[in-house]
């Protein structure tokens, strides 16, 4: 309003509505900060958040492709992402996490790549994975 | 001192003394970063820090209390805010966090809503809740 | 490529490759990211990440060491950090982490001190302390 920058909402229609009072994404000036996804399906009107499956790769997958959304709403892109934050639910997931991960950028390559943490936390019953990004645009 | 920005420490006196060599937030030029807040009831002279109650609700309320003294300290308010990250330690205790974070949050509009990540990881015994928060000026 | 500033990766020879397809650390105009640093030993052509040792104390030099090499190959000190996010495994390590902190800091002075949120999660068998940091230059 009275300075230079606006924060603006970052929520895809693709995305769930989020289940409280935030923003799946949020952008002022040049920094763009997602909010935690998860490998939430595609909204369908009426319906409760599903996840994409059962598996750490299905729920992970999707879970970077609403991130991607996030991004694409703000104007940005992976090449843009500094920093990815990893939670996971179990360490015996970290091989097969990196192994996805790698893929993923294989196709989707950010030079060079974001910086990165991986913790393991509690999760909602029948979440394996959540990860949010914070990106700077010129 | 040599640069355009220098970095300002937030640490208002309502709030314990941290309890170790950091700042309970800081400032450099448009960023805005506070540390982790507890419901940690005002400080009072050569007392401990206490819980404001053993209840999510009382501990939350202290929290946001806490967070929004270190923005103002900042020059900052709840609109500038990007990012809310939320330590639970119980999976349980979503639902009822949403319901306060919802009534603060309408009580205190911040348009857009930031992004929020909540994870659920293990806090000092007597804890329930940790919030920490980005914030971005114009 | 296109815009004013460019995201470069921070990649210090003294540390062990990631793991997977992320920096140790980014830096784009103003901002540095570091990725989740944990106590590994300088890398040793051909063998795989070690840590320091076996104790908090060992582990969390090794890990303030790296996150320094991070720091000073994208030109940046202790001085420009804004957020210190610690991550423990046991509430019980708290008391001394703050003590290795204090001590560190006495001798890396850093005025003001950054912002610190900890919290206490799983890390993969052996790592006691993670830590990541955001900097902001001016």
């Amino acid at each position: 309003m009275t300075g230079k920058h606006q924060k603006v909402a970052l929520n895809p229609k693709s995305l769930p509505a989020p289940p409280a009072r935030f923003s799946h994404g949020v952008r002022k000036g040049g920094i763009l900060q997602t909010a935690g996804q998860v490998g939430f399906r595609p909204a369908v009107e009426g319906e409760p958040p599903t996840p994409a499956g059962p598996t750490l790769r299905e729920q992970m997958l999707q879970t970077l492709a609403n991130l991607q959304a996030v991004l694409e709403e703000g104007g940005a892109t992976w090449d843009d992402v500094m920093m990815i934050r990893v939670y996971l639910t179990d360490t015996a997931h970290f091989a097969e996490m990196n192994e996805i991960y790698n893929a993923y950028f294989d196709e989707h390559p950010t030079e060079p790549p974001a910086a990165r943490t991986t913790v393991y936390v509690g999760l909602p019953a029948g979440l394996l994975i959540e990860i949010d990004a914070l990106a700077v645009l010129d």
